[in-house]
């Protein structure tokens, strides 16, 4: 799984049926690392740093069995810091 | 999920019968990126900023099930910006 | 799904009897690129450029239902040029 | 498969249901390279040395079938060492 | 599929009970290359230039239905040649 850090809400009101309305988020790896999507079940808000699992099992993660997901948000991380290089330490 | 802009059609009539008729549609990371090809099954044009899925949920997501596809658009994203950077705003 | 161009043929003799013998093909991003392989149900050419996918979806798009292949070609495009900068127009 | 080396415990409490409570451990690919989460079936401690799957094989080697993980350590290496230039050998 | 240089055995003692006793191999892109881990149907030797499979196509590829894999050994590639600055050609 990757880390990454909650961003903001990504709005797409013209979306597959399958999609439901799921809440998107928009997350980077880094602050102001490139952007990507991931589904949230768990609940975040900016600044959170999460835990995003990919490929096959993001679909299931999501809650709805074959969720078309590649990136779905499965836990908050209790404690995570980037100090100014970006390295990081929990 | 990533995001892609629309760039262009793709042009492919000698194709494996299960892709059947479903557009395709030229997409980059970011205008002038990395040419990719995405199922459309929502309806886009050059320029819409849209929401891609990839790995095996990019199959069903396409609207047939177990279609030929690792890269799928899921949505219209409503607002997303770039600025001359390539650093983008919703 | 990605864009590549063929190369060559790939002759591997000794290879697990799940892959029949499906022609393989040598392919790159680009003339020169890091090359590839990719399973041909298409009938393709040295020189031509052609759509390929990958992930689960690779296995079925064979031909052959749970075919041992990450990455199969799904298409010829019937127009794509590169420039010397290796940038792309179809 | 990929070689990691084992750096720490993570901590996720707010975690979605299906994540149980199995060990997720921060890898890398070398010691202080880009932090990624392992589940651990096997029983690992930091400094370890690390054989880990990912794709959809990841689920099923965490030992719950379908478990929401794309990336699963499934052994440890018996002798694996890095120089200081980062090369490795065994 | 892509193409890998054999470099040695991995030896992983404590390693998840579905994994069996099948024989893994270290390999790489290019001599020196990061290396990676396949398991090997075939019976390779080091300094064989091989073709893998990965995605979730790697397991059944293995010979054993549902095996934890994400890299394949599918063959052994006839004849393929690296000159000094890593360009290939068969």
């Amino acid at each position: 799984m990757k880390i990454y850090t909650v961003e903001k809400t990504l709005v797409s009101t013209n979306r597959i049926a399958s999609m439901e309305h799921k809440p998107l988020l928009v997350v980077a790896e880094k602050p102001g690392g490139t952007p990507q999507v991931a589904v949230d079940p768990v609940g975040c808000k900016p600044g959170d740093w999460v835990l995003c699992v990919g490929s096959s099992a993001a679909r299931d993660a999501s809650g709805i069995k074959g969720y078309p997901s590649d990136l779905t948000i499965v836990g908050i991380i209790d404690k995570w810091e980037v100090n100014a290089n970006g390295d990081t330490s929990s």
